[in-house]
């Protein structure tokens, strides 16, 4: 039977690709949301759930991280990389100079500021609530208008694509996990995720425990603060160091982390992405 | 004269709140986003701009890290922190069982999650711009509906407050910053804020930068990473340490890390808010 995925749809998104690209034989499972997949996986409706997590232009995706700290029983099983490439989307038979509205999420616009600017400097920009419903807000649009959305959207809307790639910045990617209820094994190139917090803020607590993983060797591939939501200030850190938690220099410094920290937990150790 | 302020508008939003408390005296001048308000100040269309930074829920506002990172010219001269408290409006008359669609924008929905489930199970909840966007699309609905606002915002629009408060979450703030093309003299309990980041990623080297701060107990308030926009995995980090950048210390610590960086860029020096 094929394996259920629940993925951030609808279908049509950049995490709809991700998932084809995971598992090409996935029975495939759109929710509306990134908590709505993370309850899907945690609930058994699903195996697997994908989501975003960073984007090399906008940052950490805050709701999944949010989810990795607060919700129980899920794990990071893989990590996925892959470009995003924006597409100009169109009803058929639309003339470019009558273009006077182009619609995308927020995040979308902005990655191809600089392609509006000299192209369409005159149209109308409106935000939609993703790349997916941008194309249905065009489709219902009164004036002649225009979608920015992945290329795959246009086969599910039967619309047309009247240009590719039309993002600033070539380095755009976006980086997804792939989240289930256990970890990955050991594979020799792994990466671990984990978030802590203190009890209390001392100077120079941060920099001990950081301590932990650059003495032993191990490279910290990332840093993070997310707030606590308790009061401003207090913090939970997010970090992901290489290697996995069954190494024994990896064991050695979470387990010593740990006994600094008020609260520890591993989002799962995983292969790392080959470039 | 008054002093011109640039924040982010409209008339109505929790940044204005904070101008009129920074300076209840200002020439008031909305402007539609962040870099928008950065302009205004870095090309002398206002002496200083206000803009949220962070929320003790949602966390940074990465608008704003960016152009602090990216924008020449553009020193934090002060910090604020207010209480945010959404209210709930409705036109004249309305009915509490009649409301059938909530507008807000996605965080301040998200932020009265409980009470809306408990009171409008079965309202139709509907994103918009900004809070103070959510009051006209309230007034141009269709069907009876509300909105998440500031309290302002219904004096400003002729609107009622059915109800305040209405967060989930008591200690809901927001820090605010005032920008200039100066920072603060010292006043003796200050806080600095800087970014940097490294030409090539060693294991320990964040650690080891660190160990400035912590060898000369200078309290460490934040650490955040922001993507460079170069590659996925290529950080700038910021952090806001205690003390002012003209003390001893805090001079020799920041001149330290500088020799160590390929990048440092001070936001500023500014009085530490008192809770």
């Amino acid at each position: 039977m094929a394996r259920r995925v629940a993925y951030l749809g609808p279908p049509g998104t950049f995490t709809e690709q991700a998932v084809r690209q995971h598992n090409p034989q996935a029975d495939l499972q759109p929710f509306p949301s990134i908590p709505g997949v993370a309850l899907a996986v945690a609930s058994g409706i699903a195996e697997e759930g994908v989501v975003p997590i960073e984007n090399s232009l906008e940052g950490s995706v805050t709701d999944t991280l949010d989810i990795l700290i607060r919700q129980a029983g899920l794990f990071i099983r893989r990590e996925l990389v892959l470009p995003i490439e924006h597409c100009l989307l169109v009803m058929p038979n639309t003339t470019t100079s009558d273009i006077q509205v182009i619609y995308s999420h927020p995040q979308a616009l902005g990655q191809c500021r600089e392609f509006l600017e000299r192209c369409f400097p005159k149209a109308q920009l409106v935000a939609s609530l993703s790349t997916a419903a941008a194309v249905g807000d065009m489709k219902e649009s009164q004036l002649p208008s225009a979608a920015i959305a992945p290329h795959r959207a246009a086969q599910l809307n039967s619309v047309e694509v009247l240009a590719r790639g039309i993002q600033d910045n070539s380095s755009n990617v976006t980086r997804f996990v792939v989240l289930s209820d256990s970890d990955s094994p050991p594979t020799g190139t792994d990466k671990t995720s984990l978030c802590f917090s203190f009890a209390q803020d001392k100077p120079g607590l941060l920099h001990t425990v950081l301590g932990e993983f650059a003495r032993r060797d191990i490279n910290l591939a990332k840093v993070e603060s997310r707030p606590s939501k308790q009061s401003l200030g207090d913090y939970i850190f997010l970090i992901d160091i290489h290697g996995h938690r069954e190494d024994p220099d990896v064991k050695e410094a979470i387990e010593a982390l740990r006994s600094q920290s008020s609260m520890l937990k591993i989002f799962g150790s995983y292969p790392r992405w080959a470039e």
